[in-house]
């Protein structure tokens, strides 16, 4: 990560301006204004060919001419200067770079080929980069205060790190962040991300006791695979909160031309997001919502929630929004209701939601938040304040904040549905909870808390490695790969799926009577026949399909009459034999497989199957190799798990079997990550043992990629 | 209505508050201070028994002794006081009561009483009645300026009339109202509704030009029918915006002990909304929201829509929002394009969302807006904002709004990610479109343009009326009542839906093989036999069941064999006969049927059945009676529409077929209201004519009810 590097970008003690301006409302302007309206702590060098004075400093004509050492160059020179630039930062010794200038990889080929050569020059230079086509860099600690930013507003102070990957949202999330009441540690805008992206950054402030949570927008993931160790990791210490943009196809269109980054398939973000521990949000206002309540809450026991109102209809709009966003509500203690019964008035409701009723005074709300915040059923709660009859909102905010001081272990969210002028008050004061206007925000930052804990606890799980005969698996496919076939027959995809300890239907290849019932004996009736023949394709229309077949007794009298009719009708001579199949009876199809994303690689795929699949879209994603706790909550987290467990008489399925099912799945990709599409539909669940049964499985390879990587030649292969 | 009446509420030439008081902070002081600060229009009467001086006005010992004539006695006084107040408010010749008194229903059984008595006094002296138990009423219209209210704040003008059933909540409303740049007509806090309630106002607010939409906060509907009724029909002419509250058990149950209201099924109250073309919110700041939106925008010609920004990332994000509200992204003109390329800098993407990118000065804004709003494929836009270099929010939003007045016809909604300042000078100026800080407040408020628009071009659809065979659908069910059974069995269950035309299963019941022949024949193959028998129950077990019978060959085989059988086992003596039943094929069960729920009466279901109906809860609820609109609506709403239309190479179910089967179930509902649950589970979709067909049914009546209404007597019935 070259932390000391990174330091020189974000902590700097001198910073040179290249490209620094006296023409207003330039970034060579704005910029000298920021660092010293935010009074930078460190010495600046405004660098500009016709040197001069700038913003009062001495300007220099070329960083070479800087007198002393140089930590960070914020470029923002012309997109054509800004290699000679480079040039010139390395032989000054400069190691960290911001460069803002646009003109790069946004603009085209052109561009790109320039942002490779900058990226290049980086590396073997040893520097690090913050952008092109960025916003620049801030940093808030009183020891460094740095604004290196042209955003309209100062960067409030506070213990976010915040990476944006569109510039312009930076700076406007500048502007509005005070109104919030949040405010940033550091800000990195990567812009095109040559050198430093967002998982850079996750890491440089992992231990960064001043950066608390770290916020990300991005339109695509760099390295997805990478994100994911980091992010597993940090999230467990830091909440990370990202909003990923092109969810939508058009979306994606957009991000697509506007910052070259591929249409990533939203499903694989999402799995990729969910399996890392970050919480995705999908607006802004969630995003900082979310944050503020971060910023002001400690993670919960439990998702026990507790209400406390002076008025009755907000309290049950809490209580659907707390239900609605899967918590519950507390079970309030007998003794906490008797407590409460003995200074609250008689019409007021001590059972949860808790309506103190309009008459309430402030004495009110400190001894009900004292009482319910002491009781052990209660997790978290919900304060809600409506104006009445001259109570004042400020004063129950500071009121209730006393109280909340004494029990930092819980968090405490205030719904005060007052004048914003109580949020401007509350902007300039110490806080130690968040407030905000409606209940459904506070119920979404307890759902959000909760998310976090869960995820604290959640065990990291591990990937098995399952013993399975590679052998096998390795030449079916290189027998299709030798008739240049990337797609696998049913029967070899079957063969494979087995050889790799999937459970799929068995089934046998039979040529006479005593092979067809020796088969018919070691699958298990009941068994289906099909015929197999050269000349009869229409097997079904010839009798040629025999269902369930009970017995020996039966297999033998089904086998004699097909062969008996085929040769009346004159079929017999192009007959190969049949195939004798275990009949799997039961009527809940599932389907699992794996779909190669082009960004994020392999992806696994579990949920409701059969006519339903596109219907229904009952589907779960996560990226490849699957952890055994990644298979479960699969598993779980689709709506058909209700199926699966049982419902209307149906025999539970064997969920550690469908797990394991999923994760060989895994294991096979992994061992051959040229598979480039595999499904398993259905996956039916035996009635009869619960098991979950591939009766169809469809396997495709990327031709080229297998050849190469199972050392295939031959003839077939075009 | 009563319109004379209510007018003397809401438009009084003269009030009386009955309970004025001198001591601050007491309801009858705020009262008497609140209408004078608002320049009530009007005479002001201030009634006390210890008379006085209350509020610089001659107070009156009883409203006997007011000189003038008076339309609206605004009544303050203790509980017990009301009954004779109301008497004295009739000498006087009052009509129009507002009674804010607390302690009745809401408190118990004894208030329950009073509150009956009360509603009695007011029906027998002509009187309509706002209250008790509530806020009071507004009407800022400026001949009439009257803040009948005990809210903090004084009220905004504006255009809004809004009911609501918590007072508390009202009175926060008129709070924040003013941050949200919106502001009343009317306000009516309804309180425990003894007399004049949500529909009321609806009817009264009708044809009041000064409301331009209404706005309701309701924990339950009192006349779900004729609720339905007004909201259907005002809904075309003004959108009607309603928060129901209580969706949640638990929040249902605090509901129930706040107001004394029945904890409604929130599936019902879902659809009364749906049907009546009400738009339901989520939560207050949507609610809020979506007014401001109805305020400000007409009702678009369609879903089509453009983006406008000066930062891609932000563009992103309004696309996705767009496409995930159900919006269409507006294709944009290729003359259009030309024209954009014209002036927009090379770096400009004139695709939508049109990017003029950071540089765009307002001039761009302007030239950008006009030639966008001009193109006929653009039903709506989205202007985007975010600070740049020296551009000013409040200069851009002048502009585009300068544009948007050449274009009444076409709503633009500005997103502005900006200081709250921004918002604050726009809540002083005259705007004629919104603005929000966020896109997906944009986004959620074109869904709601456009579901109204839908609503507005919705036909109104009918209630058909089959012809059905009455008699027998009503001796059907007097044979089971007169053997006391509330629960009809499954074939009188196919026999009923039979008389009422629903295409059932066929089947019947045959003694010998020469009827079984004319069963299988008449009815058509494939066929299933299966034995009834008084001694045999295990039907399955001896072979009794024989399933997919293809030919009356095949069928006298199977009669015979079956015959021989049973008389090798000795079970011939108890066999009645066999069923003989239509085999019907298909992989698709959808369920239809009719709950009822205690407030709302008969619902009609339809959804996704068999295994999958819990687990899925694909399914959609109407309140009965249903038109055809309402029919074909709840059909393409569920997911399984999609399996209906025929996925994965399935017949296409007929849908006319479908809907005629819920229509006619709708009418055996509203021809027989006693029965009270119905089931068809599954109707079975043929995969060979595509008909829903049910295969299973489940009657069930409510008895004493059912036995009325048929006239049932019998010694069975106990």
């Amino acid at each position: 990560m070259q932390k000391e590097i990174l330091d020189k970008i974000m902590k700097p003690k001198s910073i040179a301006v290249v490209g620094a301006s006296t023409k207003e409302h330039t970034i060579g302007s704005d910029i000298m204004k920021r660092l010293q309206e935010y009074k930078f702590t460190g010495k600046i060098y405004p660098v500009n060919p016709k040197g001069g004075i700038i913003e009062g400093l001495q300007a220099y004509t070329s960083v070479n001419e800087i007198p002393g050492e140089v930590d960070l160059a914020i470029i923002v020179v012309n997109a054509k200067f800004v290699l000679q630039t480079i040039d010139q930062c390395h032989e000054k010794g400069i190691k960290g770079l911001c460069i803002i200038t646009a003109g790069f990889k946004e603009t085209g080929a052109e561009g790109a080929e320039l942002e490779k050569q900058l990226a290049q020059k980086v590396k073997d230079y040893g520097m690090r980069c913050v952008g092109p086509n960025c916003l620049g860099v801030v940093n808030t600690l009183p020891s460094v205060s740095m604004d290196g930013c042209f955003a309209e507003s100062l960067p409030e102070r506070g213990h976010i790190g915040f990476v944006s990957q569109s510039g312009a949202l930076g700076g406007g999330i500048l502007n509005i962040l005070k109104d919030l009441n949040l405010g940033f540690a550091q800000f990195i805008s990567i812009g095109n991300q040559a050198d430093v992206n967002a998982e850079t950054a996750l890491e440089y402030w992992e231990d960064d006791e001043d950066v608390q949570q770290m916020l990300l927008y991005m339109e695509s993931i760099q390295n997805p695979a990478n994100f994911r160790k980091l992010a597993t990791r940090i999230s467990k210490k830091k909440p990370i909160l990202a909003l990923k943009a092109g969810r939508s196809a058009a979306g994606a269109s957009a991000a697509s031309s506007h910052t070259g980054s591929l249409a990533g398939a939203d499903k694989a973000a999402n799995a990729l997001l969910a399996q890392s521990g970050v919480i995705r949000e999908y607006s802004l206002k969630n995003l900082f919502s979310t944050a503020k309540v971060f910023a002001n809450c400690p993670i919960p026991k439990g998702n026990r929630v507790a209400i406390i109102t002076n008025s009755g209809g907000p309290g049950i709009m809490a209580t659907d929004a707390v239900c609605e966003y899967g918590m519950e509500m507390a079970k309030i203690s007998d003794e906490t209701k008797a407590t409460l019964r003995s200074f609250l008035p008689s019409a007021a409701s001590v059972k949860n939601p808790i309506d103190m009723i309009a008459s309430a005074p402030i004495e009110h709300y400190k001894q009900t938040l004292q009482t319910v915040i002491a009781d052990e059923n209660v997790d978290m709660i919900m304060v809600i304040y409506l104006p009445f009859l001259g109570l004042k909102d400020i004063d129950v905010a500071k009121a209730v904040m006393e109280i909340k001081e004494q029990y930092p272990q819980k968090p405490v969210i205030g719904v005060f549905m007052t004048k914003s002028e109580f949020f401007t008050a509350l902007s300039d004061m110490n806080v130690n909870m968040p407030f905000f206007m409606y209940a459904e925000e506070a119920a979404e930052g307890f759902m959000r808390l909760d998310q976090q804990r869960k995820w604290i606890n959640r065990p990291e799980g591990k990937i098995p490695a399952y013993s399975v005969d590679r052998a096998k698996a390795e030449s079916i496919m290189k027998a299709s790969l030798m008739e240049g076939r990337a797609q696998l027959t049913t029967l070899e995809s079957i063969d494979l799926l087995n050889a790799y300890g999937i459970r799929a239907c068995k089934y046998g290849l039979a040529k006479n009577e005593a092979e067809v019932v020796e088969l018919g004996n070691s699958i298990g009736y009941p068994v289906v026949m099909k015929m197999t023949s050269k000349t009869t394709s229409h097997k079904t229309d010839v009798g040629g399909v025999r269902v369930n077949i009970q017995s020996e007794e039966q297999l033998r009298a089904e086998y004699k009459d097909l062969i008996q009719k085929l040769t009346e009708k004159g079929l017999i001579d192009g007959l190969e034999g049949v195939i004798i199949q275990e009949m799997v009876k039961g009527n809940r199809e599932m389907v699992c497989g794996i779909a190669t994303d082009p960004q994020y690689g392999p992806m696994m795929m579990f949920g409701l199957g059969g006519v339903f699949i596109e219907t229904m879209k009952d589907v779960t994603f996560r990226i490849a190799p699957l952890t055994d706790v990644d298979a479960d909550e699969m598993i779980k987290s689709v709506k058909a798990y209700g199926l699966l467990k049982g419902a209307r008489g149906t025999t539970p399925a064997k969920m550690e079997q469908i797990q394991e099912t999923l994760l060989r799945l895994s294991q096979l990709v992994h061992d051959y990550p040229f598979i480039d599409e595999l499904d398993i539909n259905p996956l039916l669940i035996s009635e009869k043992t619960g098991e979950g049964i591939a009766v169809d499985g469809r396997i495709k390879v990327r031709l080229e990629e297998a050849k190469k990587a199972l050392n295939v030649e031959c003839a077939a292969c075009v």
